[in-house]
């Protein structure tokens, strides 16, 4: 049974997790933390970690970058991990969390689904030998029109993700427009479509001569972003201290 | 049996129209017009309208806007009708081609592909319906990676047949990258993807409250465009001066 | 102000509605029929119609075929409509129905969703031209792995569609793994996929020579249902007595 | 520059990769064996093995798996490899090939396209992961509407290669109509859809709780096979004595 500590229980994702984990046998929330107190949970709730002193395997943090050291002190005095699924954090609170993760163990994802951190290693495999065969790469994400960045933190990941295997020297192209030419070999172009209440969908496009190699996720709902928290709050106890990404939970 | 005049018999959709015809038993070619004379075809082929005085039903023209006056001269003195697949006209072109189409029929479209003209018809209905429902609208065309501009002449002519029916109210937008904001209502976002050898896919997006309609067409070969303009060959003989489209042919 | 009377009320489908209906501002409830007293409502709920004296405009029925008659009896009675979402009726039931169709109008479709309603006629389009063009035609659907029916009845009921505008010629075809011969012309393949947690794809098929057209609806959560009864429901008022499907409400 | 034998050179695909070898700077045909004498070939044509004694790297075979001997005989004699591309052999001829892969090395593949090849092992890395988080494996594929088998060679190469990693613990199910009920659980779903001319399409569907992955290759024409023949013949030369795949090839 692995018993966690849920940072951010009262809001969306917290309540999502809240229920995932009231349904799976081998965990339990055994205290959660939140400034708001606008719900009613089975579970005693505090506003601070310093107000908490329930014993725990590990936190599980879907909040803000606000009060984040009081979280790691808490969590190095306890010798605890954090899956850390919160984002936007400073320059200072990264630094902050490297330096907890020499004492205990830190998962941090930009995307908690199962399915992305899956393909974030299929497309490295397939850009490796795909961009040395002279297949161009391309991504089309598509999101709700409610969101504000484009393209998405996750087709950037998966853009970085290929980049990283292929000596960095891809640039992103995101507007051929103005453009009078043909497309540029060292390239990975990226479009964002936006409409309806599309939940995340992102592609991965190999285009060779005459055939292409597509890899696409879809997300139906945000419960896959709390199952992979969930996934990852089982894997962490008992690891040795270090910065952790979906990609080890998922081996 | 339709007798035809190639115009740019020699280049690539020229050839390509020339197999299609050959194989088909309801149309002939009679003549072709061309300033090279690198191939070996079984119709004479000549270096200007001046030179020939081959009896013909309907012209297909394949090739470039250079003397399209002789072209026009020669298809009014003749009284038949023309099937204009050539693209890039000036201004100018396009008087003189609306100019001779009072005394001839003018077939003129964007995309020969039938499928393409289907679904020119199809987008307009469901913009129609859908957009008052709320769906936000997105087109995402991908093409091979030679390909000069951005987004595909089809892709705009999607764009512009939805906007028609829409009170031209509606905005295209080629790049969200810069922005950092909610999508607007009243935008078709028109997203370009560049690979390989992809002869031509275009695909329309509505997107709405938790359901998303796709129309899409996909290319195979250059040959459909060839298919369609000796359809229009077909149609053409015997109609009554004016402009003319695809749609006319396909009903 | 549409005044509703919901069948069904304390189900799935009728919780859906109950929320959604909360939502619109041109629509209440005021009263529900259930079986059961499960749930706390806003509104009044009855076992029958019988104890219902509620005044009403019309009703929404996504209950089961059990004990129609006394709400047919009420509509009659009471001179309102019914929008029917129930499926599974006998042919006793169906006889009923028509019957009161008489008297009052009575709204019933296999599916609810303004885009599956609008696909179903944007296939029927296609089939005439496309067919005739020597086209393919074929529809693979995708559902959850709960579902115990395939094909699914949507996806029946857009073969049925375009089977209707080509003089019922066409058969089904569901397996070809027995078969080693050339597909024939005059079929309409149809595939089931199952898996996870798919809440609805339906995709049509025209596949020609180097040219396919695929038309695709996507759901993502039931709440399209919904939307369409209640949209169904604010249609119905004054109409006169006669059957009609969700085609004349989304026109 | 590797010199190759071209056997089944007058074929339909012999021709294609007689176009593409000349189109490559590092390899070169130096002689085709062909029953049948009906092209012009830059290269000398023989009947035969028996009559051929040019001298070569390797030889690509692309025609029937008659008179498979003598080729046997030949290469094994000169100590050159084989890219066996042909199809269809009996379980004699299979045991021939065996053993001549005890003296040189023979590749031998279901499909020869470099796309097909990734995507088989793609779908294996993702077929273990996933199916141990309980996703569901579906494969689509389509073809055209004169292939007489299904599903095809391909798919089943997908099937069976997830199976091999699933300890062929999955069954293959290609007609779900006749049942009404729940999806089985360790089942591979294979569905073919046919129509137009559809060169081959894959599509591997990983369908889990609220997310879906998908692999899927697309061919736009024969070509890929011919490029994927003659890569394998850039790299057999040299290689020790033993049956090799086309993964052994793009690594």
């Amino acid at each position: 049974m692995t018993n966690i500590i849920l940072r951010g229980c009262n809001g969306k994702m917290g309540q999502v997790i809240t229920q995932m984990v009231e349904e799976d046998e081998n965990t339990v929330i055994v205290a959660g933390i939140d400034l708001s107190a606008n719900r009613m949970n089975k579970y005693p709730v505090y506003h601070s970690f310093f107000q908490c002193n329930v014993k725990a395997d590990v936190i599980i943090d879907f909040s803000s970058p606000k009060n984040i050291g009081e979280m790691l002190e808490f969590a190095m005095q306890k010798r605890i991990g954090i899956v850390l699924c919160t984002t936007g954090f400073s320059k200072e609170d990264l630094e902050m969390i490297d330096r907890a993760s020499t004492v205990i163990p830190i998962l941090r994802s930009a995307n908690m689904s199962m399915g992305i951190n899956l393909i974030l290693k299929l497309v490295q495999e397939a850009a490796i030998l795909l961009s040395e065969a002279g297949f161009d790469i391309e991504i089309v994400e598509k999101h709700h029109n409610k969101k504000l960045d484009a393209p998405s933190g996750t087709a950037l990941a998966l853009a970085d993700a290929m980049n990283e295997v292929l000596n960095n020297e891809y640039g992103y192209k995101y507007d051929r427009s103005l453009d009078r030419k043909e497309r540029e070999k060292k390239q990975i172009g990226i479009s964002a479509v936006r409409g309806g209440t599309i939940v995340g969908e992102h592609e991965v496009i190999f285009a060779g001569t005459d055939e292409v190699i597509e890899i696409k996720h879809t997300a139906y709902s945000k419960a896959i972003f709390a199952k992979g928290a969930v996934q990852a709050a089982k894997f962490l106890p008992g690891k040795t201290a270090g910065m952790y990404q979906m990609s080890d939970v998922i081996g």
